[in-house]
């Protein structure tokens, strides 16, 4: 059914995709190296045997990053691994292509969340979808920075479509979910795949109730190969000003060696959730993907300690009882009555 | 086949192994307590909503070990997960009782290396079969420790078969590989799984040739429940003599931050080990076992580097060129002449 309604791409579709995401790499690279003011991004081009390529991008040592990688790449190959295939059928047998612009930054200062970022194309054979999205992952979170995060990727997508963002956040609350320490990633953000404009909006693999209407509310309506483009790119180009403006807030706010320490502490599930759970992460491995791009989001540092608690009531537990559960971040009033008491609102 | 020539277990027998492997886990702790000589382990007992429970003992800033955990667990379910129902089809449908220890040792000192036990003892209905092993993961190796290391353990599983350790070496090597990274964890030792005396002694996913020609040879004889139950028992037991003269030769050997730097770097290839390929790490997740006990094994700091590359001929790159790949440790002189300009011999 949704291979009939598909929109059809234009005949230049591989290389259009590829050029947005290429510039979408370097308006972030660009935008990052401004705002540490003094690390620069080292670029290293690969080649795949098996055909394609890419170039990664890392920040090491910089004053606001203590590791950033922002990775574009581009490949093909002739037989898709059973993670697509178990959910994409239709793509069996056939050659495939995909590009996509991924970034992990891991800043220094416990109080700047760590940031994800990803967008995808693939055509294999008849078939074709963009996915992608962003999330945001705090160690001493701020409800006014969740909330401009959510905001200015919300407005993003409402350029294209009013209803997508409904489906979206969900969808990232699920994906980034870590089911062994049922906590979500961070505080989401938003996550689609397989977006081909037939209305089938919303495939998750273990969706929630709530995302399920919203999405066959949205499915009604169907997206051209152009509008989903323009999607990806708008979504993209929300990211410097979704993020860079939390960076100039926190940046010169001082911290501990003890916040340092709960910050590598809080590395070591990001970490977890990239190496059990990521599908994009074992895409990657079982594809023969060039391993130290993909594990270049990773942590330069990160700590594992049995038992840990954090003291009740302290600004540690706020994370994980509040900052780690999906939340309706503008609408949720008591959320303000919860960050208050610890400075934690603005 | 396999089913039908099966030994018949005590009636005691699930009761045998469970005592069996608390022992095991009073012994090395005993033992580690001893030669770290500050240190101590903490023991939590916990119990599963879906039956049974265990006791985690942890040792935290000793003076040997930054940490180290030994895992008791017995635990029982109704349904067993796709990562053991592919490997042992005769089990669905089946209750089932596992029970094991587990350990892993992270040393302070990149001189002493990081190591791994575990063993265990399954039913499902009418199978059951014991699995188990240990191996070793250097930092900063030697060719001596590395011999005395499997040397321990194959005399170990001679007590039991001569045959045996022809077997479990190469398996081990199979089991402890990092495809991603085409690297061994470590040295290797031994590993064995699904042994019920039926004359499949080597059923691995990647069997390499040796190793399969090895299993048919060893097919010819059927060991019993009770030859079984001695073997997981003489390894076990071979453990502490098989690693604390180690410590005792590396404990006062000086390092440099460098080196420390080089430690935990290493240390990240056993987190993406643990997460991405060990089938333990993966049952344990599937099977919704206690997670802080299953993650006791990840370390208490590692460090990724985007393409950190051990200068040529440096003691780092001979971690890579000769101690994380299989080796016929003890046949192979010319082991020597690459260890000894780097003073890795002794």
């Amino acid at each position: 059914m949704p291979s009939e309604s598909l929109s059809i791409p234009p005949s230049n579709s591989r290389s259009k995709a590829k050029a947005l995401l290429m510039d979408l790499q370097d308006e972030i690279c660009k935008g990052l190296e401004e705002v540490d003011g003094e690390g620069k991004f080292k670029e290293e081009s690969w080649e795949r045997t098996e055909g394609g390529g890419g170039r990664s991008r890392v920040m090491q040592e910089g004053k606001v990053f203590e590791q950033g990688g922002v990775n574009f790449s581009e490949v093909q190959g002739d037989s898709l691994p059973p993670s697509i295939i178990n959910q994409k059928p239709e793509a069996k047998g056939h050659k495939w292509f995909a590009t996509g612009t991924s970034m992990v930054l891991h800043p220094r200062n416990p109080y700047i969340p760590t940031v994800h970022l990803n967008y995808r194309y693939f055509e294999a054979g008849p078939v074709w979808w963009f996915g992608g999205g962003a999330d945001l992952t705090p160690f001493y979170p701020y409800l006014s920075d969740t909330r401009h995060f959510h905001k200015t990727l919300k407005e993003a997508c409402e350029t294209i479509n009013p209803e997508l963002h409904k489906v979206f956040k969900p969808w990232c609350d699920e994906y980034f979910f870590l089911k062994h320490r049922n906590e979500s990633r961070g505080v989401g953000g938003i996550f689609f795949d397989y977006q081909n404009g037939s209305g089938s909006l919303y495939k998750g693999q273990n969706a929630n109730g709530v995302a399920a209407i919203e999405a066959k509310k949205i499915g009604e309506k169907s997206l051209s190969w152009e509008e989903l483009f323009s999607l990806a790119k708008a979504c993209g180009q929300a990211f410097l000003p979704s993020y860079v403006p939390i960076i100039k807030k926190r940046n010169r706010q001082s911290f501990s060696d003890s916040q340092r320490a709960f910050q590598l502490y809080r590395r070591g599930r990001y970490v977890e959730f990239n190496l059990v759970w990521d599908r994009g992460t074992i895409f990657g491995l079982q594809t023969n993907g060039r391993t130290e791009s993909i594990l270049m989001s990773l942590p330069p540092l990160a700590r594992w300690e049995y038992g840990f608690q954090a003291p009740v009531g302290s600004r540690e537990a706020l994370l994980t009882e509040v900052f780690t559960k999906p939340q309706d971040w503008f609408a949720d009033k008591s959320l303000e009555e919860k960050c208050l008491p610890l400075g934690a609102v603005d």
